[in-house]
């Protein structure tokens, strides 16, 4: 264990003072217990269905995938996304999407084709750090929108868009990222009402949805059909099958679309046919829902877990999200404390999280920090939360 | 044939304004014997060693396969893509590439990296479509380079650096796209020492150099060490291996590759895992050099039919490039000729080509087109030609 110590102390030594950006390298050290990372749990991907539909694609129509295909995606990767996407609230036809590498791409492409340098884009504070890496590539500022916990304040939506006139909204309605939170079917009525009177482009995103632990489904709010005109719905396979395949879509307006099309060309091409004909092969002759019902189950193990174990280790005072579905709980420290400061300690006792306040656009919170729920089986949770409580100051 | 006669017909009218645009689509049809594409033969592939390093990757670390992994590239594929690139003549490590979902993406991240607008980019003129379509999206304006049959000509390339102070040459020099012009070791040596000399990034696309025919390998001008600071040399398997794949690599200066690859983070966040693995698993396990003979010994007697063809086709007065390997012909119809206005003529006719006009960055050269040899068997090319035959007008 001493020698564990020092090498663990050399992280904190190497980490500088940029620990955000080296954290996931070192969550992959096995001495660590991880909550810090965004991946799916890989001990549940289904690796014989994928080795299958690889399998046979390269038998039956081998030439075909592995040559050059189209740059909207290929047909049955645009059905299979479209029924995805009607399955989920929003009817969709294959023509209403393209498919991108994964939903970062979708975010990279709406960015490059709707941003230019000074547009102002607002969204949850605190949101995804890599969609607002895309939308900054491109020159936006950002402004925050006030949540809650039942998700975007409709009030202060409508004010922040009378404010900033902002060039597009971007959302993550459904056990957002970082927080968790879900925004209640209510709100998404209120934010569609407000954003059909306006002349902003919603950009919404959505790769959570689907690992819900719930009966109930909650819609897009691009299923308002008043956004037609201006609404995006960035999907991805990535947390329901494989996020190594780089496969999503992004559904909207053909006239953006086509823009998006073309900025894909000039990018890459096109994104790699076998992986969209193996994908499209496995959705095809596998029930999905059937094998996500297991990855659900054991997710929602998980998620109890961390909230348990959240719920005894945090130190008095604390508060934190209790998600129905998705991968991250968010918590917050009482007064006084420094996530940011913390994490070193956490590292030096053997487990990792990642504070809370990179993922804010606007007045960081320095006592707040995310767990992820799912890296870990209920065992692993539970001593790493333990490891945390010496960490934590009970105050 | 009447039926197709019409069918062909009512291409010709949907062509509209913006033929070029629609000609591969077209090219699909199997009515037509089609030059257009820049697609490898697709009966030539390696179907069952692919189908097996896929098969092989999901069987061994499938769980891998499937997870998220770095935006530089996976460690196998870098090594491989560095021991590739230094067998080309270019000494390289890992560390001195990142990879790129094909080399399309490697052209676009260097011109979100290195391009602002207005910046002149010198190119061969003509020049490959799509990397000017990744700069121009970026708003480079192209000023052209003059070259003769042995590539640019340094003379040329020094005044207009001079004259147009470039933020980066970029260059094609072996089987050039769409020449199949051949730039000499001399000329090398010399844009070497200009661009040496100069403040200008060269971007050197190598995609075709192992389809050669001779023996004489040439050299890439990146390999002159003293362009490592300014020189990027893109490379891909899309033509010895699979364009479906989308695995390329961008060999350049650590400081520009770290800003590619933050880039690349927020464009697409990664290359498919899986593919990447599966590629590198290839590489390591096949000899591709006794594979490509293969694939030279076919696409040369290709090449040789498809001259032979055009030698006897072409209206008298016309000239040819006659490359020593790649995938392209260029040739330059007699004055009073149209390629653009040709190929509906040629539609009719049951056979496609490019015209060369939208190639050019300057003063596009009307009487020029373009074509592949390498997606038709001899007898096929022969027949495509015979039926160009009776359009040429014979002067």
């Amino acid at each position: 264990m001493d020698s564990v110590r020092s090498h663990l102390n050399e992280y904190v030594t190497a980490l500088g003072r940029s620990p955000v950006r080296d954290l996931f390298e070192i969550s992959l050290d096995p001495a660590l217990i991880s909550f810090a990372g965004g991946n799916p749990a890989p001990e549940l991907f289904d690796v014989d269905g994928l080795a299958a539909a690889f399998s046979a694609v390269m038998a039956t129509e081998g030439g075909r995938a592995m040559q050059y295909s189209s740059t909207d995606g290929e047909p049955e990767m645009r059905e299979a996304a479209a029924k995805r996407t009607t399955e989920m609230g929003v009817p969709t036809s294959p023509d209403q999407l393209i498919i991108t590498s994964g939903s970062q791409q979708g975010l990279g492409l709406l960015s490059q084709t709707l941003i230019n340098p000074g547009d102002v884009v607002l969204a949850e504070n605190p949101s995804f750090v890599s969609a607002l890496q895309a939308f900054g590539l491109q020159g936006a500022e950002f402004k925050p929108v006030d949540t809650d916990e039942a998700g975007v304040i409709p009030e202060a939506l409508e004010s922040a868009i009378e404010k900033w006139h902002p060039k597009a909204v971007y959302l993550i309605p459904t056990f957002q990222n970082p927080t968790g939170i879900t925004m209640s079917a209510e709100r998404r009525r209120q934010v569609a009402d407000i954003l059909a009177a306006s002349d902003t482009w919603l950009i919404e995103d959505d790769p959570y949805s689907e690992l819900r632990f719930t009966e109930e489904q909650q819609i897009p709010i691009s299923a308002d059909q008043r956004l037609d005109d201006r609404a995006f719905l960035c999907n991805t396979l990535s947390k329901v099958l494989s996020p190594g395949l780089r496969v999503g879509w992004v559904r909207g307006p053909a006239h953006v679309l086509e823009r998006m099309s073309a900025a894909k060309q000039a990018n890459s091409l096109q994104t790699s046919t076998i992986d969209q004909l193996a994908a499209a092969y496995y959705l095809a002759h596998n029930d999905l829902q059937a094998k996500l019902d297991g990855v659900r189950a054991e997710y929602r193990a998980r998620r109890d877990a961390m909230l348990e174990g959240l719920r005894e280790g945090l130190p008095e005072g604390s508060a934190m999200t209790e998600p129905e579905g998705g991968m991250f709980v968010w918590a917050r420290l009482p007064e006084g404390h420094d996530a940011s400061a913390l994490v070193y300690d956490a590292i030096r006792a053997g487990v990792v999280f990642v504070p809370g306040a990179p993922f804010y656009i606007a007045e960081p919170d320095p006592r707040t920090l995310r767990f992820s729920f799912v890296s870990n089986d209920p065992e692993h949770t539970r001593e790493g939360l333990s490891r945390l409580g010496s960490v934590f100051d009970r105050g």
